[in-house]
């Protein structure tokens, strides 16, 4: 590395550990917030011919840090993911350090032994004794490679021939997450051929309903080959009864799979096994560490309860010479774990948990999964006290689901969904807003443990305080 | 932050930044390797109820630095990646810092005005003139996304319905990448419904036999629908011609796409214009700039000639209130990219192109890849003048596939694949080794501006000095 690279690198990191140290400075927007056609000119978005000084590109590095959402600011309660921690930050820097890709043993030793050890560890906390798994690119692609196994074991021709005279069907509740519709494409399933089950009021689905369609469905002549139950729901961070599920998809010898994008990290609390009850009996499962964990995004895994299973479904590379380029014969070549994925160049994801698993031990993350669920409580509390917010629906797990409401307010979906765009706006909380049947509302998601009680009242009270003005000047 | 974390990532940075700065140090091995049982006794891989000192998590990561293989070394010759610039990291830094999901504006606002930004410039080099695309996990993930949209456009009830008496059939060459095998298990089309076009002589896509293998495919009643040209073929690193395959996919009105995930990167010195001819024909394209750019992995695009294509292919945001929690009405509702993309989160990759590309203008990267160019006709030229070394092939642009050779040596192909992997064994050069029409040989990928003609005749030598040895000891 030439000086002025080492130059440019040093000054570049004292930029982002003052972000990070300093994040967020007393009064800090969540977001410098501008519409796109004022935002891009904020930045120079022409590439020239000659190239930037040292200084203007900090200066393009400190642009980005203005405008970009503060997702560790602990009023950054809108989405499943943000507040990442410090070692989890260093194995993101490592895993770019050393910039390997994890297809072959030999190209990448270390992240291979350290993947199948932690695939293990999370395999084991699923109930999987003898179970297999890898890290992939999300919760969306961990779906998608179950529904793909499922389907290629259930018609094992597939692979080979193609989808013929299809008449699949597979199930998920109406909270699932969209990753299975988006499947249901790809996959050639096609949208139509995926069944909502309906939830029941507490976002779970409704087990009597999944087998009268399944029923339904075997009726019509379909081909009933997968159910996915969802373990921390998107909306209500629900979780759907496994083991009650599992009963029917034995009955009918369905797959099942779990989608625990969300909720799998509730694995690592000892108040939460029962939520969980009955994940033994899946085939596979999906868990993002990147959500819960705080692990910079993105970090997933998908699990599953037999070795094999990734391999079936997923490999290409024996049946052509196409591939012979990368999976060579030698010692080592049964530990390449490019074989069992969809991608060939794969970014090396488990150092980032790798090393923040290490630090924390899982006591430290069982104490990080409570305390979550202490703030979501105490969220919960103070809205049902205070005047002007209204908890929507029961909490369940770290979803806060409520809304402004008063008098003067004739339509509270819309003002609801308006005031929450405002707020984004102003730099103020950012929150999402989410629809349960038919109603629409506010949602917390508490994510970040170093969010703290006062941050919540500062929170809610900006949130009265914002609705009060715009109530006023509509 | 509190101080142990701040320490903990000061004393961190300092180590990624020694270990880039002495990389590689005087006579360091590319990789230290040992076989899984030996490597796995380096680490640590339980995870304990209590976690780590900040000291042995330090260590953990000097661990993890001591076995991985060092492709920012000059004699990592192996793969297509390795060798990141600096402001490319900064960026890759710079995303994990914000941490923010690209998929809504208003989640990530200034990540989508610079995707936006570079997709454009990008699309513009291959000659759409008002084209799209988006930022993706890699070349894989493009083939499939541009296999995904030809196929719901030429059977526009995929998407609802599922494939139903599929008769698809599409093309690609003997050398294209193994991930369109893949793509056609994930897309219910088939592995036997993917025609291997032969290639010539020179590893490109014959195009008499392409369309030959079109005809037979119609005579056979199938449906062809897409055909795939290769820009930088992995092996030979071959350019098909992209107008002479236009030629034939407009007369049968077929998909072409072409992949560029290799080779793409060429479009930026003019020495290598033609080798693109006929790119502007194209329907859509795929180019990794984690390959010869010098990004940290993985950074590539889809580029599409129209707009709506990927937003047809993939979307199915529109079809259920499954995705209302992530996709609302607000005023930048247009902007949200995660509607035209496969993913829900999504990492925002674009920032380490941007950087690098805003430092060194679009001048520094012709040069860059002038320079890679140069460095591999130079190997070229040292190979056939070596004794005992042989090219296999002419050289085409960066990579070089040679052997070693002698009278003592009687089945070659094995003696270089064990060659191969005795000097990675020993952490001298890392190459491939590679096959073409049943040939087995070393393969240089030359990717590494900063290797120089010293490193080459010091790589070349070693080969040399290691081959003599094995056929000794042999």
């Amino acid at each position: 590395m030439n000086l002025k690279d080492r130059e440019l690198l040093q000054d570049f990191l004292d930029l982002m550990v003052a972000y990070i140290q300093n994040n967020p400075l007393e009064n800090d927007a969540v977001v410098n917030y501008y519409n796109y056609q004022a935002l891009e000119k904020k930045f120079d978005t022409n590439i020239n011919t000659q190239g930037l000084s040292e200084k203007d590109l900090l200066a393009t590095v400190e642009a980005y840090l203005q405008y970009a959402v503060r997702t560790i600011h602990p009023q950054f309660f809108g989405k499943s993911y943000g507040a990442y921690t410090v070692p989890s930050l260093m194995g993101e820097i490592l895993s770019a350090v050393t910039n390997t890709s994890i297809a072959t043993y030999v190209g990448a030793p270390s992240a291979t032994v350290l993947e199948n050890a932690l695939i293990q560890k999370m395999a084991g906390l699923v109930g999987f004794q003898n179970g297999d798994g890898i890290f992939l690119t999300g919760g969306t692609q961990a779906n998608l490679v179950a529904l793909l196994c499922a389907r290629n074991k259930v018609l094992p021709l597939v692979k080979q021939k193609g989808l013929q005279q299809n008449n699949l069907v597979f199930f998920i509740s109406d909270q699932a997450h969209y990753s299975f519709i988006s499947a249901a494409n790809i996959l050639g399933i096609g949208i139509d051929n995926l069944v909502r089950v309906p939830a029941n009021k507490q976002g779970q689905m409704n087990v009597v309903a999944l087998e009268q369609a399944i029923v339904t469905a075997l009726n019509q002549g379909k081909m009933p080959f997968f159910v996915a139950a969802t373990s921390g729901t998107t909306v209500l961070g629900a979780f759907d009864p496994i083991d009650k599920i599992a009963a029917v998809t034995s009955k009918y010898n369905l797959w099942l799979h779990v989608d625990a994008a969300y909720g799998g990290s509730f694995l690592l609390s000892d108040r939460c096994q029962s939520w969980f009850d009955g994940s033994e009996l899946a085939d596979s499962f999906a868990w993002d560490a990147h959500k819960l964990m705080g692990i910079p995004l993105p970090c997933s895994v998908i699990l599953t309860k037999n070795k094999g299973v990734l391999y079936e479904g997923c490999t290409t590379c024996d049946v052509s010479k196409a591939s012979s380029y990368i999976f060579h014969e030698y010692d080592e070549a049964a530990y390449d774990l490019g074989k069992k994925s969809l991608q060939c160049t794969r970014k090396v994801h488990v150092l980032k948990l790798w090393l923040a698993w290490k630090y924390y031990g899982d006591h430290g993350y069982g104490q990080r999964m409570d305390r979550l669920l202490e703030l979501a409580e105490y969220a919960e509390k103070q809205i049902r006290t205070l005047h002007n917010l209204e908890l929507v629906f029961p909490r369940i797990s770290v979803n806060i689901c409520f809304r402004y409401r008063s008098p003067l307010v004739t339509d509270l979906d819309s003002f609801n969904r308006r005031l929450r765009n405002h707020l984004i706006q102003q730099g103020k909380p950012f929150l999402n807003y989410s629809t349960f049947r038919d109603q629409g509302f506010l949602r917390i998601n508490m994510i970040n443990p170093d969010c703290c009680e006062r941050d919540i009242d500062d929170a809610l009270e900006t949130i009265i305080t914002e609705a009060k003005a715009q109530e006023e000047s509509s």
